[in-house]
Parts: structure tokens; C-alpha cells; sequence
């Protein structure tokens, strides 16, 4: 397929997962789109983005849902999104405007930047518009009123399975540091904060936003928990704030 | 003054600049509340949180200005913030509902941190709902289209003043590292950038969602240029995305 496609390609951020954090654009792009398509885990009935924008009641032959696993082996959804983005190409060209949405923003960690890349080998010069959402790094920080940056300090955000044993090094030049993913590590994570040094207060929160939301401030009695994805940890320095 | 006071108080993210980028529920609370501080430059007519707002023509007899000057120095708004800490708590106690409305994200680098300083010392047990905003990371992230991680990278967020000659360590172990406020130090960013070995693509922002707004890719471009306040550089390390 050659020349400019005639729909508008958008990726949006649905932010966390409290349908009220999606900002008034995103919400507008969606409404006016002919397609949007929802990644989901194949799994479960109704995608977590899904359930975001169940509330602004879309209707249902808007929706082209793309099923995928949700594992950290890189190459195993590569044919789901080089199948979906050879119907975007297509769409596009047939004139549908058509959204991608993803969970949080669409830039960090989020399906569409796995997407992005098959979309860019098919079309290249493809115009992308991004709508960033709230990420959960600032959900989480704004649920439990812990500040991610005050003045002139440093921020970390660093997925667990490749930081814990960096922590120390991390919380001696970083105020917050934020650890992703710690459900697969959450015991070591536990072991590192008792024998490492570090005067911080920590925060664990899980499917923040959405009727399944966890919040714990005792770190220590999630020990031996079997924890989900959708998780993670906010250390922030002690006597950071001045 | 004692007791639970009657209003709630919200601490409510506006966004980066671009009045659709408010979230819904930052616009449901702020149409909701009594009072909505506003925080701004004393040299300014019209703030720039006032700018945000202003599409949703929300009644200005609800809005309470605050004036601060735009400074370094830590101690020199601190009356401004002690007197409107008490200024909202006497309207909570009063019955009033009241927000405190910030560009961007309200615990990311903002006023609010400091009024929370200053409320908390007069009633430590209030309790503050935050709305979370999109942040200048993510905005600016999403308007050139560049990634904030992928898959298990790290980033780094950076007030410029404190962390240029950190960067070439920063970029040895983050795929990522935005720099804020870099007006004051960009021409030695520039010459940092030369000398030390970093594979990276870089990228400048300046008020971002707003009509003043200024995207540059050729960093060296803008050496010697007088840059303003809300400004910041992406720097991404070149084949981090996998």
C-alpha cells in the first residue's frame, strides 16, 4: 500500500483504571473515531482497558479487540500486532479514523509501543497522534499523597525484576524511586529493604483505580503473597522533603 | 480552630497546558467545589493554571488568586502559602468545599507540595483527595512521539540545574532521563553533549500545550538562546528499543 493514508491514526492513555482519570481529549478522540481497537489479555471476557471505558458506553461495533498473553517473552504476541497493524494500515486507507487505546500512557510500558514498531515497518511516515494518560506511577503517588518531587530532587522508575539489587545505589541519589512489576520479586525486594540501609518509607499498591485496588503501607505482611501484575512499590527517601 | 472540618479538599492536576488534557474528574471536582485556588506568577495578569481553566468558564467568583514569585529561593512565598494554608481551612471549617488547582501533576514539582507543608502544620490530620494531572514527562513524551520505556528500561527524571554532570552516568544505566527546567544551564548541557561519549537522541520542549509552545530537534540551534522557564530535554539512548 503506497501514499498517505486518509484516516487519523491515534494512540491514547485511558489512564490507571478509574474511568474519570481519562482526560477530556482522549475521551473526545474516542467518541469521534470510527475504530478503536483494545488490546486484552486473551484470558479474560472484558480487556482492563475494556472496563475503562465501559462508562461512556461507546457502541460495540466501534470496538476490534486484539487478544494477546500477557508474558515477558518478547517474541510471542509479534503476529497479533503485525496482524493489527496491517488492518490499521488498511483501515486508515479505506478512510477510518481508528484509536489504539492503552491502558496508563501510551509511551510507557504499554502495548502500543510494541505495536508502534510493526505499524512503522508497514507505513514508516505514518502520522501518529499520541494523547498521553495518567500513568500509574502518578495515580499511585496521588492515591497515597506521597510526593514524587519536591524542588530539585531526582526520580527513578525502574521495573523490579532488573533493580533490586541496584536499590541501595538507587536510594542514595534518588528522592522516589519507583519499582514496576514487583509481584515476581516481592520477597527479595522485602529482604533487600531489612539488610540494606535505606531510611525510606515504602508504599505497595496494586490495580490502582479499579474496583480490586490494594493499598498497604506494611510491607512486611505481604510477605509469601502470591501478587499480581498490575502492581508496584514507591520507596521515597525519609527527611527527603524539606 | 478544632474538630473535622466540614468541606473536602482536592488538590487537583490541570495538566500540561492544553485545556482538553484536564482530566474528567479534575473537571467534575473543580465544577463541584466552592473555592478553586489558584496559584500564579505575581508579574502576570492572567495565570497560567487561570489559562488552563478558562474554556470551562467556570463563575470568577470561585476562584482565589494566589500570588508567588517565580524564584529559586526557597523561603520567599512561604507567608503567600501560610496564609492561604489558613485562608482553606477556615473555609473547610466553614462548610466549604475547595481545590487547589496546579498545572501539571500536583505532587510532581508543584505548589501544592509547598501549601501542604504549610496545611499540614495547621491541621495535621486534614484530609486532601489528589487528583493526579498529566505530567510534563508524559506530555512532552507523547508530543514528539518518543518512548518513555520500553519493556524493562529504566528512567531517570532530572531537575537540569542539579544533574548535568551526572548525565553521562545517568545514561550509562537509563534508557531515558528527562531534564527539567534547563533553561538555566542549557548551553552546558550543549557542551556536555559534545564532549562525553552518549549515544543518545536528544529533544527540546517548551511550554507544551499551550500557543507558545516550541518543539526542537537540533539542540545545538538553540545555544546562547534565552530560554524560558518550562522548558525541558528528553534524552533517549539510540538503540535502546528493542
Amino acid at each position: 500500500m503506497t501514499g498517505k493514508p486518509l484516516g487519523r491514526f491515534y494512540a491514547v492513555g485511558l489512564g490507571p483504571g478509574d474511568p474519570e482519570l481519562l482526560t477530556r481529549k482522549a475521551e473526545r478522540i474516542l467518541r469521534e473515531v470510527d475504530w478503536i481497537f483494545l488490546p486484552g489479555e486473551s484470558a479474560r471476557q472484558v480487556s482492563f482497558a475494556g472496563a475503562i471505558l465501559a462508562p461512556l458506553g461507546l457502541p460495540a461495533d466501534k470496538f476490534r479487540s486484539v487478544s494477546l498473553c500477557m508474558t515477558r517473552e518478547p517474541g510471542i504476541n509479534s503476529d497479533r500486532y503485525r496482524s493489527a497493524a496491517r488492518e490499521i494500515i488498511e483501515g486508515l486507507h479505506a478512510g477510518k479514523s481508528i484509536a489504539w487505546a492503552t491502558e496508563g500512557d501510551p509511551l510507557f510500558y504499554s502495548t502500543f509501543l510494541q505495536l508502534r514498531q510493526r505499524l512503522l515497518e508497514v507505513a514508516p511516515d505514518l502520522e501518529i497522534e499520541v494523547v498521553p494518560g495518567i500513568s500509574s506511577v502518578n495515580a499511585a503517588a496521588a492515591r497515597v499523597g506521597m510526593p514524587v518531587a519536591v524542588r530539585d530532587e531526582k526520580v527513578a522508575i525502574v521495573p523490579a525484576t532488573y533493580g533490586i539489587d541496584c536499590l541501595p545505589k538507587l536510594l542514595a541519589e534518588f528522592a522516589t524511586v519507583f519499582l514496576l512489576k514487583v509481584h515476581l520479586v516481592f520477597d527479595q525486594l522485602l529482604d533487600m529493604l531489612g539488610t540494606a540501609d535505606m531510611a525510606c518509607e515504602g508504599c505497595y499498591l496494586e490495580n490502582i483505580g479499579t474496583d480490586r485496588e490494594r493499598v498497604v503501607h506494611d510491607l512486611e505482611s505481604l510477605r509469601g503473597q502470591k501478587l499480581p501484575y498490575f502492581s508496584l512499590v514507591i520507596l521515597r527517601k525519609l527527611a527527603g522533603e524539606t
